[in-house]
């Protein structure tokens, strides 16, 4: 199981600091560029799509099995499996957004909560079912 | 980037010709077994919860970029970024399922048209977005 990045978001947001947790909680729009190599890959792609872009969140802690979600201490132990952590054995992102617009190898998408760099493995039609 | 398999999918569909192409589509239950080393991670869960199981489609073909939707030759070839092919650079498999069941180890979870020995990436809470 060999992940090739296919893409990386490219945006305002710099560091988790100032991201925030879901992308509905405030996210700006940001660029998908993808690899030159995977161009065909967006064909038929068009503004005003609904996709889910997956990321690779490359910050995260992948020995933690189980956390205090969204991170409040108030909140009792829970395995990563029954949340929404980007802490987790394998960091995959999940991010439903609309494409705005599209150019030869990058998509306006938004609102994501992804940080500038963050790597793209696959990008899908629709919603998650 | 370096994907481990976190468990393993036990299904009653043992190749891709009995499987539907989603799991909508007439799918079975199936078992989600949990490698050991992660088994903490499925602290929480019970049954009813609704949650996202994320695969490794191991029998894709990764080099493809464009297909007729759902091989529909009356379809138009289009990037498989703008589609649900299970062919595309990183095979991703997403299945929004519930949870039926909880042991030690393994959820009974369903529908999923994921055939029997699908490697399993992640497992998250809730919908895509």
């Amino acid at each position: 199981m060999n992940l090739q990045a296919v893409g990386h978001i490219r945006s305002e947001l710099r560091d988790l600091a100032s991201a925030p947790k879901q992308g509905v909680e405030g996210a700006p729009d940001a660029w998908l560029e993808v690899e030159s190599a995977f161009e065909r890959a967006l064909s038929g792609m068009k503004a005003g799509d609904e996709i889910v872009v997956i990321t690779w969140l490359h910050l995260a802690d992948r020995a933690l099995l189980e956390v205090r979600p969204r991170g409040d201490s108030r909140n009792p132990l829970t395995g990563v499996f029954s949340t929404r952590s980007p802490h987790r054995p394998n960091p995959v992102g999940l991010h439903l957004v609309t494409v705005r617009s599209v150019e030869r190898s990058r998509l306006r998408i938004g609102p994501i909560e992804a940080i500038d760099g963050t790597p793209v493995i696959d990008v899908k039609s629709g919603s998650v079912s």
